[in-house]
């Protein structure tokens, strides 16, 4: 940590459009000038903890170690609802405890969580309805600057989860749906394609959601002619459908809960 | 000033589907490549430069001392109306004289403003309808590289105000009004949550808005059930009118201008 | 190049809703933390090359020399398309060869492209259908940390066009067409102000355009009344039609294609 240029990205619901972003970019610089900011995005849906956690785990994967990652979806602010820094997967992260961390936190071997506790870290008034800029921003500012972990509080061991679906993989078929829907349309499963392949071995596969029908994997967008839905292995590692040259989601009118069913053919 | 990473934010209604916010910034980098860029919005309503002045001020306040800010709302660019740079509550702030500036002015112990007149801190060409790029950029990147206010041109006293309606404190009753909508359609009122604490000194409120008819004030959004109405301070320190899992100024279909009335109750 | 703090611009069509523009900046400041990254716009109209075309070379004049510019508009991903580096107008490239590079190799006298074939400068794993995270980027960080064009594969001197359709100035009329329009719906054309003005020599013009009939150009927006359309240079250097105060497209139901014609009066 306290590296030359510590890098900070920031996921929130809060949009573009307020001064809510800038406001915890102030706060940042204003403690360290030589934290670089990133924007992961700022459109997460409006108190979408789980849209939120899937954007997050998502990009941070192809951040550097040391990144502090400072999240804010917080319907529960102000209320008790614990707040969190803690360490993880090489990186850091900062964000309210209501399973927005939940996929960062979930199988990281080197995993330290703290709850937000010790004052002398956050702005010196705490609004109750806006912690992103009066604790976690100060926290992620002081950890980029070196703070240890400890300092901000004492240890916890049980994060709040998220419900996150996990696909069945059964003799027969693998049972999973959609979690994501990208801003292309595109309709990200809970099915990894790694496991799915070890699953299928040397055999093709099936694919039913909703109405659509799909015979095989594509290898990418442009192996169907436009207009064609197909299945393929998403840039995120899970199996998604998609359609050539079109929004896959508008034109199913249909996304996130949509059961996928493939089988063995 | 000339700090090592002097700090520029940027305030516009160029929204981000354009070059234009990134053609701002190719100037300033170019003449200053040290500069570090904040962007608080982009997406002021175009030409609202009352809800400009709003987020400008709201977002300036966190930055910390020696920030330039850079705000282009602008109708009347390529008109007779100044360009203006000045130094107040130990910021910076360039932009056109059309109001923008009048919330970051109004009140400020320190402020010292001028007409920017100077050519040889403008791009050689200067383009009738976009001095964003070729006067307040280039304005700007040179007073991060240290250049005097002065040098910028002569000082005036009289910039334009912007029409801010201000509530009124009447022994029975305040009378405010909405000022800004944000993007969870949170109805900000102008009502100054600490001038009303002194008002009601011990007692309690109510708040008629529209339909609303609200008894006391909240603490924060989680302390009202799902989908009801709700004031309370906001982050911003003025009176709001939230609904809890929702957005209020959908529900109301009301915004900019609905009157306020807070009694003792 | 290997600047201290090399510039590194994105556009693409990802928008700003997913991870996506968030894994590109992850993979570059993994490799070169010390990049600098600036956003020329992520909401290119999904697949819209011509579009992506436009913006970037607008953008990118106003960046100075040395500036990076990765460039992923890209139906075509993990198909056959060639990947793309080039230096031209003393600045670097790096894209897809689908047309989005056409207007900065247009001309450009220093133009020296390469196709990207040496795999020792993408991501270990290359995704069919991210090449923007796992070849673009990677090349693009490499790129400021001053590895030599030609170490990215082999010259190419046939870049894929890009229909964008060219003036025709006759002796009566110059015939043209809009090609972009931008965020405030003003309808840009593909008619050179300068080229414009020298075949006018003295005289007046008159433009014809959908319904629009407009005696003269303006030299700013708030030369006209709220509400009247115009026809003035805009700040591209092109000839655009405008309503004041007003978003033309919108009023005129048109945009993209619609022709143009001017005439001597």
């Amino acid at each position: 940590m306290a590296a030359p240029r510590p890098l900070i990205t920031l996921l929130t619901d809060f949009g573009t459009k307020d001064a809510y972003v800038a406001s915890l970019k102030g706060v940042i610089l204003g403690l360290n000038p030589a934290a670089e900011l990133v924007d992961l995005t700022h459109e997460v849906p409006p108190q979408d903890i789980r849209c939120g956690a899937f954007i997050l785990t998502e990009a941070a994967a192809y951040f550097p170690p040391g990144t502090i990652h400072l999240a804010v979806v917080d319907p529960g602010v102000g209320s008790g609802r614990r707040a969190l820094a803690a360490r993880g997967r090489g990186q850091y992260w900062v964000g309210p405890d209501n399973g927005l961390l939940h996929l960062a936190f979930v199988g990281a071997p080197d995993l330290s969580i703290v709850s937000l506790e010790n004052p002398a870290y956050f702005r010196p008034q705490v609004s109750p309805t806006f912690h992103g800029r009066d604790i976690f921003a100060p926290v992620a500012a002081h950890l980029s600057l070196g703070v240890n972990l400890d300092r901000f509080g004492p240890r916890i061991t049980d994060p709040v989860s998220l419900g996150w679906p996990e696909p069945e993989f059964n003799r027969e078929s693998v049972q999973g749906e959609i979690i994501h829907v990208d801003g292309f349309g595109n309709l990200v499963s809970n099915i990894p394609a790694g496991d799915l392949m070890a699953w299928l071995g040397e055999q093709s596969l099936e694919l039913k959601s909703g109405p659509l029908h799909l015979q095989g994997l594509a290898r990418t967008y442009a192996d169907r002619a436009p207009g064609e839905f197909l299945a393929l292995e998403g840039s995120h590692g899970f199996i998604e459908i998609a359609c050539t040259g079109d929004n896959a989601a508008r034109r199913l009118k249909d996304g996130v809960g949509l059961p996928v069913e493939i089988r063995k053919r």
